[in-house]
């Protein structure tokens, strides 16, 4: 189905790593060790719906020039912070906070399976993330990326298709010889749409207990995997 | 001395990767088994001496376009050959020639050294080699690199400043938290003139047994080191 294919490209956020749970189990134990009362799951939620919102308006004007995930996700902390009567933080909190992106935690399965696929397949981050995030990501979490490709390098997000050839085209790969393996249907179709193959591993639980959406492939994929244990097993690794 | 450095870019052709060598190696094997007769370390010399005024065409003509080094080394094998009298090769065996590139070895120093150094630092490549090259290059050679930084990344070609003022900001570091590692004083020169820190490694077999350039350090560079495992005890990893 995929002798083809030389590189595996993985969306990261709820793909590779829990970014929800790392994120309200840190900021729980900061906001107790300074004192802070919040409702640090409800940050958390609210954060990361502002995060689509926030690269739509990058994507509507570009004449204002790129910005990166940190950036975007430094803009919108704070109001949103205000707004659910989170008092006290300093502007060095809210940076900290915001770097807490690059110390999340990867899912059980993500450092065996990346490790066991990395033998036969060039294996890299393909996520908007901006470098540097995803950089101290994988030293802090230790995934075995090869490269790092990163949305920044394009100056688009996904699913813009900039981001997906453009990754093909720095490996000097033709799009059929990448699999883009995700947790999110609309990152898969938009990765066929420009002839990546595509594998979907659900993270049923990537948003908390209340999931609905990403429960299931809403395509027929080339591959759907339980994990990336799995993965390694289906692609004979 | 470096207290601040977050990570180290190594230049990577004569830094980290033996060319000369490598490539007179396989293409002696190759020819052999091709039966093809031909100065091979003429022609190895030859195109590396066509190396640096095919970047600086680039450098000067930026209306044409950014080529890669793959593209740069494609095209200046075939007159290269011509002009050497080594007849009867194909645009096939140009193509593998080139890829020769991709397929490099290590210093006997290099793995054991990076993967010290990498407990502790980022490190990364930093070559005017675009990022094809150099990934297939450290699957190759075992390079245990953290990202791949490429001279592609920013459509300039070292020395141009772009290249490591580009690399500090991807990394969101500021240039005096990056070390530029690297056999070649120009290239430190010009690393020391962004704001990065610096450190020589001399490989004095780098361009044959009569090398005459980059036999020692030219400038008081923050460190002077015997190979990266010198490197890698100086910082003490």
């Amino acid at each position: 189905m995929t002798p083809d294919v030389k590189a595996l490209l993985f969306d990261t956020f709820g793909t590779v790593v829990d970014w929800r749970g790392s994120l309200i189990a840190e900021f729980t134990a900061w906001g107790e060790a300074k004192g802070i009362d919040a409702d640090w799951a409800a940050l958390v939620d609210g954060w990361r719906g502002a995060y689509k919102p926030s690269m739509d308006a990058v994507r509507r004007d570009p004449g204002r020039g790129y910005l990166t995930l940190d950036e975007l996700q430094r803009q919108s902390i704070e109001p949103l912070a205000a707004q659910l009567g989170i008092m006290g933080l300093t502007a060095a909190d809210y940076d900290h906070l915001t770097l807490g992106w690059h110390r999340l935690k990867p899912w059980p399965d993500s450092v065996p399976g990346l490790t066991r696929l990395k033998a036969t397949y060039i294996i890299a981050p393909l996520s908007n993330g901006n470098v540097a995030l995803l950089t101290n990501l994988a030293k802090h979490a230790g995934l075995p990326w090869d490269l790092i490709l990163s949305a920044e390098l394009f100056k688009h997000y996904k699913p813009d298709r900039q981001v997906y050839l453009g990754a093909a085209r720095l490996l000097g790969l033709r799009p059929q010889q990448v699999m883009l393996v995700a947790a999110h249907n609309y990152d898969l179709a938009a990765a066929r749409g420009c002839g990546l193959k595509t594998a979907f591993v659900p993270r049923v639980t990537e948003y908390g207990p209340h999931q609905k959406e990403d429960i299931k492939a809403e395509s027929d994929w080339d591959l759907v995997v339980k994990d990336l244990n799995d993965l390694a097993d289906r692609l004979g690794c």
